[in-house]
């Protein structure tokens, strides 16, 4: 666990490991180590400046430099090591420059960690109002007060290195789903285009890293373009954008494990949005590194609760008088000092502390899923630990006291 | 600092200290030592089922078992020792079986600590509808469902008793601000009548015990006739109730200063609902053990700070840019962390972040006046500390920046 007296991140050039990349005589950029290979799956190590990541992991989200009803304190105990916010929000409400005048992101919000931020692509595309996209970027209205913005892929990447990330994500266009093939292939196309300018743009500094962003919604040849146009850049990483948008479970994991052979294997894979845990163990199983969703977070304060036998909610009737944990085999602050009829009863005052307490339990499962997968790949038993999962998961609830 | 990990407070009568007053032989109640005194103030040391707790000490709300906005081991890491809750908002809600079942009130919101209840009569005088006061009790519906109940003061001492709390406070009957004289005497020798009846009610109990609330709104004649009575009467402790409903500082100190005296010098005293920190602190001066107030929970949700130069709105646009803490000589984890600029932001943002740091600071904020006046107190220079602490306050916050 991380605490605000670690001491501060090695900084310089010679201290940061050999990038399994090509790109080490730059001195630049963050590490990846994969440590172990089970079929597609990978266990690995980024290395960043605030600090390494183990992988596959699962960022919490932290849209408003806060994950939402957690002290950094809180995140830090579940075993996250790396979060992400979004610097669309933060570009328009406090400002990068506010951020960077009080030190940057980790400072503002005292998280010691590694920290990646989305681009601003995806939210521009389901927040902001009245969007018109050119060739040189988005011109849009601010979901907030209505002001007028443009975001380029400059622009986008000025904000990222003002906030002083870790991760930096190269805008894309995004498109709905479904989308037409046309309106596919145009906005795949133009995410290349700017993942260029995005590369060009942002700096090259030790322990600093820049992803790129597959995009081409469920085509496998648009895939397959944008991947091999993306992996010609010296990225960092790469993300797959553009999923769990409705297209449903098996079509994504088809996407993602039609796309993750196509990108460089020695750089980290990131599914943006995913997901439900069901999602991350098959992506896991697809290589992928890396995760971000809203869920756990999101769940905790709408009474949700995350368990190895599947999601309960503590608002119904029957965990009024139930004197267990929400998840007997949880090591959590939650499940060692409260039952199932406090959180219900928390739930039914519409208390704080009932949000506080569900999202800590949440993000704890979260990163307990993401241990057990690392832990699987390296004994090299991950289909045993999927078998297991699926199993366990379908049991649902424990079943209720007399 | 407590923890859950602490060994069980012991039971056994033996164990107890001596009590200060004359009911030792009944091995019952709770315990109260007197350690130093300064002209009227008092410091001491409570001793109940849950541990000790050193006063004049200050009881922060938890009135639906959760001290809102923070989870029990931030409360006690601020150094409270004792919470209250309501005993009319869990008869309602869940229900004083569904927490008995569960093990009492201390493991249902998982606080080890003492814990004090109050018993109902000022919730039905401010929160319930149709209310109807006999010399039997009162019948009310309930505010959240329109339910109809009857409190007693036998049904009270049930309530709480179930509850499994430490301290229980006698059901009184508190009369709007201003009240008639004639109403004003009626609820007070009502409350006398019924304090007789609460005593004989509640059990006798090692570390448990039971304290009457004097009335009597701002008539000094009034309060004198309800002390002498209720002083007659083998209370553990002794509250003033009716204060700080509207009648301003100067006057509730006035009838503060001339209560207390005729209350027993052995057993502790409670002023219900007090206050703002000059409020405490005089009352400390004038004899008063014994806090609580919702103002540094609910000014934590509504954007304020206490701090040793005065009240601040973090939502102030001037906070925007500051990089300082709240209070720089403060050590709670909100400024050793963050600073006004975040906490400008999560306000901005009304993230529930904001609301769980302003609390903890509050919170900590009037434990350490607590300990202020205690150490004060023990030094024979309560006098230094009254007027050093009124110069600070007066002086406002500190000057922005630039």
């Amino acid at each position: 666990m991380r605490t605000a007296d670690a001491p501060p991140p090695a900084r310089s050039a010679r201290t940061l490991p050999l990038r399994a990349g090509g790109e080490q005589e730059r001195g630049a950029g963050i590490g990846f180590t994969l440590l172990a290979l089970d079929g597609a799956a990978r266990r690995g190590r980024l290395t960043t400046a605030h600090g390494s990541v183990e992988t596959p992991a699962f960022m919490p989200v932290g849209t408003q430099a806060t994950v939402k009803a957690m002290t950094p304190a809180a995140v830090a105990a579940t075993g996250a090591e790396i979060v992400l916010a979004n610097a669309y929000h933060l570009m328009l409400r406090p400002g990068p420059e506010r951020i960077a005048a009080i030190g940057g992101i980790h400072k503002f919000m005292n998280w010691p960690g590694a920290l990646l931020t989305d681009s601003g692509g995806f939210q521009v595309m389901s927040l902001a109002e009245l969007r018109q996209v050119t060739e040189n970027g988005v011109v849009f209205k601010s979901h907030l007060d209505g002001s007028r913005h443009e975001l380029t892929p400059e622009r986008s990447m000025a904000v990222q290195e003002k906030l002083g990330v870790d991760i930096a994500m190269a805008l894309d266009e995004c498109v709905r789903y479904p989308a037409s093939p046309e309106d596919t292939r145009r906005a795949m196309r133009l995410t290349i285009a700017w993942a260029e300018r995005a590369r060009a743009a942002f700096p090259l500094l030790p322990g600093r890293g820049l992803f790129g962003i597959v995009q081409g919604g469920v085509d496998r040849n648009l895939r397959t373009e944008c991947a091999r146009a993306l992996a010609a850049i010296p990225f960092d990483g790469f993300a797959l954008g553009g999923l769990a948008v409705g297209e449903g479970h098996e079509l994504m994991i088809q996407v993602v494990a039609h796309t993750t052979p196509l990108l460089p294997a020695e750089k980290p894979r990131y599914l943006m949005g995913v997901g439900k845990p069901e999602d991350i163990v098959a992506a896991v199983a697809a290589g992928i590194d890396m995760f971000d969703c809203v869920l756990p977070t999101r769940s905790g304060r709408t009474h949700q609760a995350f368990t190895r036998q599947g999601e309960i909610n503590v608002r119904n009737a029957r965990h009024a008088d139930d004197p267990r944990p929400l998840d007997p085999d949880c090591a959590c602050p939650t499940c060692q000092g409260h039952s199932r009829a406090y959180l219900h009863h928390l739930a039914k005052s519409e208390e704080m502390l009932g949000a506080m307490l569900l999202t800590w339990h949440n993000v704890h499962y979260y990163q307990e899923l993401m241990r057990g997968l690392r832990e699987a790949i390296v004994a090299g038993k991950l289909d045993d630990f999927r078998a297991a999962f699926a199993e366990r998961r379908a049991q649902g609830d424990i079943p209720p006291l007399n």
